[in-house]
């Protein structure tokens, strides 16, 4: 398709919960989500596709056609606080101008083919990424789901009753994943590691995140002697540093990003800092020498500075290998496009688990994400939509 | 006196606003401040002391005697949140006790003997110390103080209406000023640099406090390559652990107690951290040394880290040097005890500008101060209140 096209239907939801940072404020079950999933059954009645939410308040699009499972596409609308336009909603408004591209060469699928947005991929609101396709795939309590709260103390629950959904049903759905044949997630790359307009994805690095306890004692700034201080801001300092320093030397990566200062008073010493150390990596054993060493270093320099340091896992999530024979049989079906890892978290990644999945990335020219500046070319993006249109004729024909 | 009559007196506010940490929540104007000023009031009345506000919410008790201007001692009640019992409370409370001293020999003042609390000495609720005595001393402007706002949003007017007091009056009181012969502050020495019951201050360290603001681009933890990043966090890590060195080897203090990132999320790199910065030294040539290192530095690793680095004043407080004469006539009448400087503000610095001020200081066994653990042992205050009645007795014979 031309760039043009592409344009012309995104520029619906540009204006969609664009804050004044030029970011976007588009939190699951808010008045801005609501606004996008009207836009999204609208695009669905446009084309006359079927409508329907599932119990874990996931959207979806069906084009009923054919016999058998059904092979699903789409991503999410929602975003990070502040965050970008592309991740997540490209998947989305490419996966309607595919079907488009179907259509307009009189395609007539062998299999449904079905466009899903799903709820709290970037866990922006209630802190659990992923949680529309975790729920579903049964790995997240649904009484956990329920009680999560966001920022301001609403629950999920009171959320969704808010927006008019029921979270009574929330829960593992097994019926939903056996309907699915292949799910393809079509996403913005993050990271400048894709030099062509489209590639394909070969995995999902392994994560963590770990929360760094660093416990000193208060005293005052103005009269303690250095020596008799316990100063928990140094040895918080010292740890931002090794964590860098450990994963370049692995070949990961390594986060520093949060951190919370007790009193957090600019005249005294701190009784506590605490900080959440994000690692990724490209497989498993380079993620544990990283926190190794981390763990390792940061224990030494607390020894010195009279601290004690905790380090604990919140999450661990291992490497997802997309299925192989599906990728191999896209990038080759795409003309030998570029095959990537990523480090980021998506729901391909969850249900990688459990139907054959796979990602088609688009080129991300500042490698920006998670920020206003995350961007792509409408050339890139009609590239992504001509390719997404090209799989999804090979798995539904 | 004996070390029972001072905690006998002592335990009378040991309750007062005393927190489930161990420390003290005495905001100004709050309940807590409330009962305490009633509790000096009863002080008062039980000693037939005369008691009076000043227009800047300074509370007084004259022991109307000869003639002339007064004798002013005292201190403050108001703590750091969560503070220590002794850091100000032990100021007014030998206070009282020297004068029972006195009355008890018989002793008949030359010219007025004055108890003074004053008010919001820490800053702990409007941010601004020693604004009592700075209101006073004509240094912070009264329309400026009548809307500083508590972590709450209630404004300093608010809170003095809320409290009975009357925030018009707020303003320069060069007759108040006029009024003191001589200040005399007791006060716990905060960082273990006494060796003996009593001491006399020397001077107070110059010290500033200094805003830095580290700016660098928000970008995914998990998919930005460490090369692309511009992350705030290290130039943040570095400038911590270059502030301790080079205070270590100038021979000051620096502290960093206070750090808020931007948007302080696990899993994005921070776009902006900011952090404050408070360092004192014995003279201002060393404090503009340590300040001049850390700039110079961090600006080297912020190149480096490619990120921006900014520091700018908050406030800049000169060297108080204590009236030599008083200081060296008290410490021969004590005989002979140490003499020593302090890093920490008081309100005697801020009064030392216009009348003669000295300080004599307690003995502190852990150094802790600003924290549950501040400390001193019933004789050392005991001795400090003996101290105190030997310096009255002297200047208002």
């Amino acid at each position: 398709m031309d760039a043009t096209g592409f344009r012309r239907l995104w520029d619906e939801i540009a204006g969609v919960g664009r804050a004044e940072s030029g970011g976007y404020l588009r939190f699951s079950w808010s008045e801005s989500d609501l606004a996008l999933r009207g836009w999204f059954d609208a695009q669905a009645a446009a084309r006359g596709l079927r409508t329907e939410t599932d119990r874990n308040g996931n959207r979806y699009a069906w084009w009923d056609a054919g016999t058998g499972p059904a092979v699903l596409t789409g991503s999410h609308f929602d975003a990070v606080p502040h965050g970008g336009a592309y991740d997540g909603p490209l998947g989305i408004v490419a996966a309607f101008l595919a079907v488009d591209e179907l259509r307009a060469e009189g395609f007539e699928p062998a299999r449904p083919i079905v466009i899903g947005a799903f709820t709290e991929e970037e866990g922006g609101r209630f802190g659990v990424p992923c949680l529309g396709t975790r729920l579903m795939a049964g790995v997240v309590d649904p009484d956990r789901a329920r009680a999560l709260t966001d920022p301001g103390g609403t629950t999920l629950a009171d959320a969704m009753r808010a927006a008019g959904a029921d979270p009574d049903a929330l829960g593992p759905d097994p019926e939903r994943l056996a309907s699915i044949a292949a799910f393809v997630e079509l996403h913005v790359e993050q990271g400048r590691n894709l030099d062509a307009p489209v590639g394909v994805a070969s995995a999902i690095w392994p994560h963590g995140r770990w929360r760094m306890t660093f416990t000193g004692a208060a005293d005052h700034a103005g009269t303690t002697r250095l020596p008799d201080r316990r100063d928990p801001m140094l040895t918080f300092a010292f740890a931002v540093l090794a964590a860098r320093k450990e994963a370049r030397r692995a070949g990961g990566l390594a986060t520093v990003g949060r951190v919370e200062a007790v009193p957090n008073a600019t005249n005294a010493i701190a009784s506590q800092v605490t900080a959440w150390l994000d690692s990724r990596a490209p497989d498993e054993a380079v993620l544990a020498e990283i926190l190794g060493g981390v763990t390792a270093k940061v224990a030494e320099r607390a020894e010195r500075d009279g601290t004690r340091f905790a380090i604990a896992p919140e999450s661990e999530t291992p490497i997802v290998e997309f299925d192989a024979s599906l990728r191999d049989r896209l990038a080759a079906l795409l003309g030998g496009v570029p095959v990537l890892p990523t480090g980021a978290g998506h729901d391909a990644g969850v249900l990688a688990a459990h139907v054959p999945t796979a990602m088609l990335f688009v080129r991300n020219p500042t490698g920006v994400s998670h920020a206003p500046g995350e961007g792509a070319s409408d050339e890139d993006c009609a590239a992504g939509v001509d390719a997404l249109a090209a799989v999804l004729r090979d798995l539904a024909c």
